[in-house]
């Protein structure tokens, strides 16, 4: 069945790994019969930072509250015309892709900008304006998948389980489970090739092809396991009830199974 | 002794926690005697875009790679003059405070912007031209110091060991160990003020107070005892030897005593 899936990328450079494996998304999607829709961030110059040009009718002159104006301009519909175009794009996806050079164990700020702007007050957060009663597993985002497609320049083995930088999935936690889960996005395991600061031409056809295959699963792999808020698993504080992982704490508590979902062992073995 | 202290904030209003908390370390770090530096990165309407204009004078016009042309503007001098003003007060500091809301478990984008330009090659990564031969515990930044202050909405529980969106200082680590570690900074635990979408006055004062109290440890605390790369806990390729934190995997394995540090009580108790 035909979808529709959004592929947001951050990378000017047409001829980057990152750049080519957007092409493949476009591609592979496109003869799959989905209609893609893309923001290619660099390419529409997107304003990175939030700030007070983001209201243009301010709740309050006075002090400029982020939460409140946020708030304010997405009930009332008074958001910049860049910011409501962002979140129709999302919410006539069914999936959204994000594809990103690993800047220091994270997106480029100006993806980051996107969500703090697009992920707007009464919609990924505060959703209903019930504060945080709709939120991991349940939101505005619900019934949608997100996957993470990252070029890492360095070499597979630091982000190995006990490799230096710690495991790619970890890092990515808040993105995954803080950013996309959070508003209700069921979020696949993060497609990553390492080494990309000195690929081979053979390294870049693995890596398409790899991609290739994981665009295949998009509408049918299993996404990450993190437990849903309001799934039983947590107190009405949003702790881990005690039987639940019991004795594990800290962020790979909250993915059924008790492990972080490492990324596919293909990738990093044809491309380390 | 009289030292020098960097101050990066984001965060534009200013009666914000961030930005009180902001003026407090000014006028204590002041009163102390030291000398204090600022970067208030909205009022400098700081560029958060890393892209082709940090590069005026490019390496190789045809294809725009971000670490060679990072790393020839470096070596070369021919960064854009706010980059290199960056840089010359990271040098001249003796210890660097990072002061920012908590936006989807991270840092601001226009600070993550901060990061991906001023973080040069050949300064912040590949250091000496020796690919990752110094870093963590070594590089450019060895023996200064480093502390993110981070005001966070939502409330201390969700944040707990077995709170939903994870321990706060491994959300974190990304910047901490994998941004300021990286490069050399020795890495205070973070100061953390919970709940600041429903601060009472009261909070406020007693927020100012614990931070008054860790600004006063800002040269003699005990940094995170993240593991130094070539300390002897890693191997050739940079994994945890098999007696380091034997049997661990993750994050909280790269720092010794196998614990993640966890955000000083005293706030979670004072201000949750």
């Amino acid at each position: 069945m035909s979808k529709t899936v959004l592929i947001i990328y951050a990378q000017p450079e047409p001829s980057s790994l990152t750049r080519q494996l957007v092409d493949v998304s476009v591609e592979r999607l496109t003869a799959q019969g989905h209609e893609v829709l893309q923001s290619d961030l660099y390419a529409m110059r997107w304003k990175a930072t939030f700030d007070e040009h983001d209201f243009p009718e301010r709740a309050n002159l006075q002090r400029l509250s982020f939460g409140a104006e946020s708030a304010h301009a997405f009930r009332h519909r008074r958001q910049t015309a860049d910011v409501a175009a962002e979140q129709d794009k999302v919410l006539a996806a069914d999936a959204v892709i994000f594809q990103f050079p690993l800047w220091w164990y994270g997106m480029p700020a100006i993806m980051k900008g996107w969500i703090d702007r697009v992920w707007a007050a009464g919609l990924a957060h505060g959703y209903k304006g019930a504060g945080n009663a709709y939120r991991y597993g349940e939101g505005a985002f619900k019934g949608k998948r997100a996957m993470l497609s990252v070029a890492v320049g360095g070499p597979a083995e630091d982000y190995a389980p006990r490799g230096i930088n710690g495991p790619l999935e970890q890092l990515l936690f808040p993105i995954t489970h803080g950013s996309l889960y959070f508003p209700g996005f069921d979020v696949l395991p993060t497609f990553a090739v390492y080494g990309t600061g000195a690929l081979t031409a053979a390294g870049a056809a693995a890596a398409k092809e790899a991609w290739r295959t994981r665009l295949q699963g998009l509408f049918e792999d299993e996404p990450i396991p993190f437990r849903p808020q309001n799934g039983g698993d947590y107190t009405r504080t949003n702790e881990l009830k005690p039987h639940v992982a019991a004795g594990q704490t800290g962020l790979t508590a909250h993915i059924a199974g008790g492990q972080a979902t490492q990324t596919q062992p293909l990738e990093a073995e044809v491309l380390s």
